[in-house]
């Protein structure tokens, strides 16, 4: 008995469940009949309609990081631990409310100059800021400096309660996704933990269907 | 005789042409013998590991476009005919050479507090505003007030101008993509000639092509 049925359809894949009710009509006596249509272009047109003038993605995340790397128009010095980073007020309030606040509204001062950010590891602090310029997931191996799965959750779940502290939301999701991608035997304990303790539902739904999933109780490699 | 081959293979079309140096392995006498492989999924595996979580595209457009909306920072005052737009000299420089050597290096004024620009029409100059801020092609049907083929590729054309002025390279691409889209028989002498002024070469390669396609000479509609 066939358990799923997988063919070529328009250029795509096409996936038919045996216990379809269309199934029925595809396979008779065990046998499966298959009609093949092959297409015959007859005349090949190549006119201008049909090309396309290629554009480049979007470069803003460029454009910003070199102005983070250069330096040039900085007004807000960042000390973390013994590290201290240089950023624009503008860029930062322009991508997060809590810097919006900090620089700006009933609250804020904006001609604060510099500022000291407790509880965060600088190599995540410089990450959540390239983050804020590029708009791009940050390089995790380069802030490990290694390839250890441990360290890299480790990480990736600082730099979401770096993300929480500073209202970036689509930091958040691109951690979650990341972790999500990460789950093992070893770690699914760790993960599910910290996804319950950051809020992460998603995070959160993952461990546990990978937790009860038959073929990881048996302590195999997910 | 067949011209062209398209078959489905792994999930994608597969063209042949007849005058390919394989093609004879595939027809014989004038006839074509396929093989067609089914695929059978055994196990029908749905753990976690295959869920994602959903991450929504890149937000700084949004951001940065809220910041000019809100005025809130703007240190740059321009003047174009009777209108006047507030900007963020950090931001502008950001996206164009043009603005980072107004406003910076050695022949630059960082004081500077108005410009007024010339030769450009304000919903042009409000337009690439726009575009600098979101990164995205502005929606020329609401610059011109109209469904105008003329007056919309006119449009276009006035914003080529004003992205050469400034450096802006992507958006020039765009407009040469969208006037790409454009051409018409009625609009193809224009695009042509303003194509060659303003040096966008892949549009007037595809203006070329289509004045000498066949079915465009007998004056259908592209």
């Amino acid at each position: 008995m066939l358990s799923l049925i997988s063919c070529c359809c328009s250029g795509w894949r096409r996936f038919l469940m045996r216990d379809h009710p269309d199934a029925s009509d595809y396979v008779k006596d065990d046998c499966l009949i298959l009609r093949c249509t092959i297409e015959v272009v007859k005349t090949r047109r190549e006119g201008p309609g049909r090309c396309r003038i290629a554009v480049p993605p979007s470069d803003t995340g460029r454009g910003l990081k070199a102005l983070l790397d250069s330096g040039m128009g900085t007004d807000i010095d960042f000390v973390v631990g013994d590290e201290s980073f240089k950023a624009h007020k503008l860029i930062l309030a322009a991508r997060s409310p809590v810097f919006r606040a900090q620089f700006s509204g009933p609250f804020g001062d904006r001609n604060i100059k510099k500022l000291v950010v407790e509880d965060v590891d600088p190599s995540i602090f410089k990450a959540m800021l390239d983050f804020i310029y590029t708009d791009e997931f940050p390089d995790i191996g380069e802030i490990v400096g290694s390839t250890s799965p441990f360290a890299s959750t480790n990480v990736v779940l600082h730099l979401v309660a770096t993300a929480d502290r500073y209202c970036l939301d689509r930091l958040r999701l691109l951690c979650e996704s990341k972790l999500g991608e990460q789950i093992t035997v070893d770690m699914v304990a760790t993960t599910l933990a910290l996804a319950d303790q950051h809020q992460l539902h998603q995070l959160k739904a993952m461990c546990l269907k990978f937790a009860t999933d038959p073929a990881n109780l048996g302590g195999e490699p997910w």
